[in-house]
């Protein structure tokens, strides 16, 4: 049975190119990339060229990526190093309401132990509130932290503006780009940030293996370094190199590249498709977030009377999402809604379609038909179970 | 033309069964395993099993397995999870003088952070010193950490006694036991130890992938929990699983498990005739600590009138190291060595041979003909080049 995947923002599958690159690196090039010998060096080279693949693709030098294990050590790594360094003049940090738990729960990390965050607050269509934000970043903010586009709901924030807010009250500005390399236009250059976080698995590349963007490379690192180890990554993520991940990381970059962001034109004309149609079939239903610039693969929709676990678990052969993979999402209310103004009873109505960059025009009618057909029969389900 | 790898305990190759068994999760059982829909639960029981095969090797219970990105993450969750917890009553932590860099380098943040670090001294053949041990752990001691085998020079610590010593005196156990799992019998019941760093990249495993053993698993973590995000892994390392390397971990700790450790009998054989050839072909070398109980992968040589640099860079077809990979070990001499009294003259001279599982005899021929080879062209340039 073939099955239509919409949970691109939680993870994509591997580009059938990316698994080609990496398959020599199993076990025929396979050296630590750190041995002095020729195969030490074989694997070293693959990882220049695959730091030159990023680096193109982020509009910045390759000695300024920094491989990691994906955006949450990217984003972990910079907060930590914050941490740990002794004297600070400035201890507060500044970051939006509805960023990823990997920003969030690293600020609270920050905050016990004596840091001051700040919350910028994002208006009903989940983009930052600029007015408010130009007024909380000040010269006590060390660092701001903003996300590219958010993951649930897909809104693309006003980055280079809140860099340049960060920029004039003398603070650092990170944006965690997860979900934003490789989908839309993304330029270190143009935005002019220190910071930046990304991750494979998110664009067609393994799980794994991301980067931290570092301005003017890990000799410009201002802070104390976390981890530590055998000195790989320029000092900045010790650990033995992982060669495969990151060549698969090139290989997505350069894709990416090469189609410069195209390959997702036909995908807006998809989601809006969908959207359009998903208002039509299903009365009272809503998309979040639906008047600002978003990503072309999102869409966040709150039906008036569907259960999202339900409906997520009665769809044969259509995987959704109810919110952030990462959040065991049942248990807990996304926070992003909430900071949207969905209520907590509206946040269980509401799915995360998130379609990919291949998804086709027939793909997007038969998901539509999985879609109401699953609506139906729980409907139907619902209205027995009444009469019985 | 083939080659001979002798640089295991760099790096080895992933297993074919490996490679095998992670190929349907890059883009065919892809989703992230925190995805509720069926293709992430699919995910997870995958991951499900791949802890039952790890903690099956080092028998332990699966929920007291964390995967992590490898033993230098591992060894900096612990590490950092200490220094970030906040009023602690003893603030000593004892290493042996021999560790690995992931654990020396975060020693010494810990030092800068008010910590007071303890080496343990060990004898000229590379073991701690048990008497000095006992005198060193004491009730000013919050952990006491000592790899289970060295990587340089290959001889496996006392770590049973070690771990006892600690036990006595109100203090954590944590061993490195990233060359040691899969290839001697390694048992965190038996040792009693209370934390354990594992990497799959030493045992025919990915690059990318290992784990950090707490016993009781994560609800006894004792400290502060310094990475944070989505609440991966029991909480203590957050980030997208990456699960077609920790499904590789899980079949490379299968295929020890089912060969028991016997598939390094033959090998342990086979460094005897290799330690024997190199003491009679090479006048004046020497085996490093070749007294004691040692991993049986590794050689330890000191040449009288070689360089080892040169040696390597000379040896087509043969690939050897002159210390641990991760070193960058031209510029830094080994302090490993250093502790043993090898002068940095003759540290030099020293070159690390870390056969495999799969060495044969055939291949310990052609290795030593080759280095024999490669010697005697050294020799004889130097020769020429003296006369000229």
């Amino acid at each position: 049975m073939s099955v239509i995947y919409w949970d691109n923002n939680a993870t994509t599958p591997c580009a059938p190119e990316v698994v080609e690159a990496m398959e020599p690196y199993w076990n025929v090039k396979f050296a630590n990339a750190s041995s002095s010998h020729l195969a030490g060096r074989t694997a070293m080279i693959a990882i220049k060229k695959a730091r030159e693949q990023v680096a193109t693709l982020a509009n910045c030098l390759p000695k300024e990526i920094v491989f990691t294990s994906g955006a949450t050590e990217s984003n972990n790594i910079l907060f930590l190093g914050i941490l740990l360094t002794p004297n600070l003049e400035r201890k507060q940090i500044v970051v939006s309401a509805i960023e990823h738990k990997s920003i969030l729960e690293p600020a609270k990390l920050l905050e016990k132990h004596g840091f001051d965050i700040v919350k910028l607050p994002v208006t009903p269509n989940g983009v930052v509130d600029l007015e408010q934000a130009q007024k909380l970043i000040t010269s006590k903010s060390l660092l701001v932290s903003v996300q590219a586009a958010n993951n649930e709901i897909g809104t693309i924030q006003p980055i280079k503006e809140l860099c340049n807010f960060a920029h004039d009250a003398g603070a650092y500005f990170h944006t965690d780009a997860a979900q934003t390399l490789g989908k839309v236009p993304f330029d270190v250059d143009d935005i002019n940030c220190d910071f930046a976080s990304f991750s494979a698995h998110k664009m067609y590349g393994p799980k794994g293996v991301g980067a931290l963007f570092i301005r003017g490379g890990a000799k410009r690192w201002p802070w104390e370094k976390p981890l530590n180890g055998g000195g790989q990554e320029m000092g900045i993520r010790p650990g033995t190199s992982n060669v495969p991940a990151i060549v698969g990381f090139g290989k997505a970059c350069e894709i990416a590249c090469s189609s410069n962001c195209n390959r997702y034109v036909e995908v807006l004309k998809h989601r809006e498709l969908l959207e359009e149609e998903i208002l039509n079939r299903f009365n009272g239903s809503l998309i979040n977030a639906n008047m600002e610039q978003r990503l072309p693969t999102v869409v966040s929709v709150t039906f008036s009377d569907i259960d999202a676990d339900v409906l997520i678990d009665s769809l044969i052969g259509l995987f959704i999402s109810n919110g952030a993979a990462c959040s065991g999402s049942t248990l807990t209310q996304s926070h992003v809604l909430a900071e949207l103004g969905v209520l907590a009873e509206e946040a269980k109505r509401t799915i995360r379609i998130s379609i990919g960059a291949e998804t086709s025009y027939d793909e997007i009618v038969s998901g539509l038909n999985l879609l109401s057909n699953a609506c139906s029969e729980i409907k139907q389900c619902f209205k027995e179970s009444n009469n019985a």
